[in-house]
């Protein structure tokens, strides 16, 4: 066999056994070194490539493709610093549990460590941010090295896809010559077998009946509370809505819980970052039993109530293994599917919560998000309210992505009873404002329309992912809040504590930037608007055209701060006056 | 002690010893956790701080900020994603030895690995890719931990400069609150020696007598060849000039050596690359021994000539232990430092090379010039010139940047006789296409006038860095060669061996930008020249004028590829005709 033969057949059965245990997209960015992969991956009939030259953003476009779709997405570069440029991409995946197939090419082993070009040490170069990573043989087209590359591509594809999900990195030495001989017909199908070469199967992490009949004695008739975080089964919603029926516990969910949707139902309650901020209704409201499912919401409020009561019962649940617990009051970790435990928690409940339990936390969370509105209905371009004009124009089955930062913060407070399904995403992993763009641009080619709501920090920092909308013609929505420079950091103690002008210089950052004209740059259109009429057309027309557009909302730091303690200061004159009047009977 | 007065002694002590030992310029991005190191870098008043946002341009920022200096530069970021964006610069310096220290923010030890926001884990982030990593102790200003923390940052300085220089990673851990007591005067000042805490001193490697000898033995009357990487020493020129005249040797000097200089002398050759690529060449030029400086050099065709002799006494002198022989011919490493041996050598030489080998390697290597740039001035707008063209406008002691693929391997063609000193760099330690935009804006600041040559590719890779040169007012002139798309893949065997419309879309990868809006949007002036004299008008303009300025030379990947061949089909008729003409006669 001629040695592009032997090439072809050994990558053609690699990529063939990714494409049959279910990849459908690969991310490349160009290189010479990875040509063997890059064309395989190109050639074969099942496999989609999107080209993409910042490994940077190139990484976080197959993340964002691995969200939406919830299947490994993968990333192929060139050998040097193209593969460190996917770190941040890795690391997010990682703790976000996102399947990524990361394969980078390399130098074989008389190359390295003696000062070749672009010769860098990729073994392990990763860490401890990937699931797996495996040194690939020097290609052979043998029986034996083509069982052994379809089960490699196998088992890539199950240990990125297998709870918890993650990345996982391959690296691929070849050496030169590095061109494929493509022309018989069955290149890829060397060794394979009809379906994928190893199938593989994982089971569900169920718990005894003992254990259910143990946890649902200490929810009966308690004061409990179910508390759902960023997660991603679309089952569990239902599941923990029946629970709180069950229960009579009130559900505090995370605008990325999935459970902030039409007809949620009183019990699911989204205020509670405003009204648990007063110390009256945090020292009222003390549960007996919380439950906890997916990571840990976004609202620092709900993290500083849950650690107040640290001598109460917290259970959290983790289908993983993982130990999502910043605030260390987890009493009991149960490693369990969420569904299952919650559907037969709800099967084994035998007592609900007093009535007024549950009648406090509903009206409470009412008042908050009344008052939330009116303030927010009273300003002009307030931050905040970007996020409820945007899910009034958005069409059904939208995605809404959010940048980290003020964005996911203001997507807690505002995205409130929504009267459509909106699938809400955010890179929740590291919380990261880098890739964002990227992200977001990865994710919808799942959807039909997506906005992305994005502060200019972190606009600016990954402005490069721009590229993939012109490319690959998607359709995305880009809100940027310019308040020019960190605005979170103005809610900090360093907006005090420094003296104003190193604050501004370390902390505010004000780029100056005018972003129209790179947009333009990229194909898309610009808008900067002044009003909310201005908004709502913008964003309209950007929904009905389709393509890239970007919205900017200018802003003022100071102003949005002090925007956000008003509101906050009238939730809490509402809540005293309520708890004072009304004072809960269980103390 | 409160414990803001607490923090500032512990992050005080820390800064003023980097400050002690030489540190002048740290690179801050912004953030919250890092807040500590953050006030006391810009409080302390020997210490410059430069903001970037974008922590992967950051990171090369402070690369140049090296690599001009020849001095560590500091990087801080806050935890999370934003240290592992620094990974591409880190890579890069490990490789090209240039020193840096990274600090990390990070969250302490009770917030780590249970679902924290922004808690990643970072240590040993960077893997082999750093010197030295250390996880710093939580703050505390006891005597001890004064001493701990002056040590480390002395620690962290001595190894990130001692040879080979390169970068080392320290992290730190910070409790809340963040906040530092700077209304001391002393606050830096806690714990501190007159001079540095602990000085460090380093010995140079020399070798015996006796092994001089025997390499000097080894050398006389042979027919030798001295070859000079990239390197940064600014005694090893002339060392190398003045071993050149005592051996006869002529010196193959790669444009990264700063050997190609005023007056460099004729045994200083600098053309090899066109004519070491003729067979005839080749074959007739079989040398005794070889000695070998510095790094790789840029040329393969200097490489494959090397190999091609592999059984010839091949010498490589590394002054720090390192194997930089990719080609694996050496029979001969020596560790020691290569000014001191190439002196010693001087001394102990007895007997030349015979004229006719140097005359043969002479005539050619004019041939090879008078050739290329006979070629060169027939042409338009084409890719090579443009480093001829620029090293007549540039100013003396000016510094040209250039960027990797192909701007490196024209400057090797094109920097040819210069008339006046100019210093060259290049990221040669990975050879990378990202940070080049701001690893030279960090160089900048050490030059009066700095010009960068770079693809268009590589260009847009690294545009956030031109943000730099925005807020600190930089002075950078920026030649982006455009063949929109990646020009070096048309040399290589993928350009034939693939379809054409896969190797476009894979290797070409044309993205249509045209990018003069985003350069104004970072302040700076775009020019499109059409001729030589437009672009001696813009870029003559942009050196007197400062500050940022772009200037598109717009080519054609297949015409530049045609004519670099016909350049090299040229050199190769004069070479074989003169090579049969006077065939030498030590064979």
């Amino acid at each position: 066999m001629s040695a592009a033969r032997t090439l072809a057949a050994y990558v053609g059965a690699f990529v063939d056994e990714l494409a049959k245990n279910g990849l459908s997209h690969a991310v490349i960015s160009p290189g010479s070194r990875s040509t063997p992969l890059a064309l395989a991956l190109e050639a074969h009939p099942k496999l989609r490539v999107w080209m993409h030259v910042d490994e940077r953003s190139a990484g976080f476009f197959a993340l964002g493709l691995a969200k939406a779709t919830g299947k490994p997405a993968a990333l192929l570069c060139t050998s040097g610093t193209a593969a460190a440029n996917y770190f941040p991409a890795v690391v997010e995946a990682k703790l976000a549990r996102v399947p990524l197939v990361v394969l980078t090419a390399d130098r074989p082993h008389e190359l390295r460590d003696v000062g070749a070009p672009q010769a860098i040490d990729q073994l392990g170069l990763y860490g401890t941010h990937v699931k797996w990573f495996s040194e690939m043989a020097i290609p052979e087209a043998s029986e034996q090295l083509l069982r052994y590359v379809r089960t490699a591509a196998g088992r890539a594809i199950a240990t990125a896809s297998g709870g918890p999900m993650g990345p996982i990195h391959l690296n691929f030495p070849f050496r030169e010559p590095l061109l494929l001989d493509l022309s018989s017909p069955d290149w890829y199908r060397q060794g394979e077998r009809a379906d994928a070469y190893v199938r593989v199967m994982e089971g569900n992490r169920g718990i005894g009946k003992r254990e259910v009949e143990r946890l649902a004695a200490a929810c009966n008739g308690k004061r409990g509370l179910i508390v759902c975080g960023p997660q991603d089964d679309s089952d569990l919603p239902t599941a923990i809505a029946e629970l709180a029926d069950v229960t009579g516990f009130p559900v505090l969910a995370d605008p990325l819980s999935g459970l902030r949707r039409p007809g949620q139902g009183e019990k699911i309650l989204d205020s509670y970052d405003a009204f648990l901020r007063t110390s009256e209704a945090k020292t009222a409201l003390v549960p007996e039993v919380v439950l906890r499912f997916g990571a840990m919401p976004v609202s620092k409020t709900l993290t500083q109530y849950l650690s107040t009561y640290s001598d109460v019962l917290q259970v959290v649940v983790d289908p993983y293994g993982g130990w999502r617990d910043p605030v260390l009051t987890a009493a009991e970790m149960v490693y369990a599917d969420p569904v299952t435990l919650a559907q037969a928690l709800t099967a084994t409940v035998r007592a609900r919560a007093s009535k007024e339990w549950g009648h406090t936390w509903q009206r409470l969370d009412e008042m908050a998000r009344a008052a939330m509105v009116r303030e927010a209905e009273r300003q002009e371009l307030s931050e905040g309210r970007v996020i409820s004009e945007l899910v009034d124009l958005l069409p059904e089955h939208s995605l809404l992505f959010v940048g980290n930062s003020m964005p996911v913060r203001d997507l807690d407070s505002f995205l409130i009873r929504p009267q459509k399904l909106i699938r809400t995403m955010a890179n929740r992993g590291a919380n990261g404002i880098d890739g964002v763009i990227s992200t977001a641009l990865g994710a919808s080619f799942s959807f039909e329309r997506t906005a992305l709501v994005i502060g200019d920090l972190s606009f600016y920092h990954d402005l490069n992912g721009l590229l993939a909308a012109k490319l690959h013609q998607l359709n995305l929505t880009i809100i940027v809040v310019n308040n020019d420079g960190g605005g979170i950091f103005s809610f900090l103690p360093q907006a005090e504590g420094s003296s104003s002008a190193s604050f501004e210089r370390l902390f505010g950052t004000p780029l100056g930037l005018d972003y129209e004209p790179a947009v333009r740059m990229y194909g898309g259109r610009f808008t900067r608007v002044k009003s909310w009429n201005d908004f709502r057309e913008a964003v309209g027309g950007s929904l009905e055209d389709g393509g890239l557009h970007v919205v900017e909302v200018p802003t003022v730091r100071s102003v949005n701060v002090a925007m956000h303690r008003e509101r906050w200061n009238h939730v809490s004159v509402d809540v005293e006056q309520y708890l004072q009047k009304e004072a809960p009977t269980w103390k």
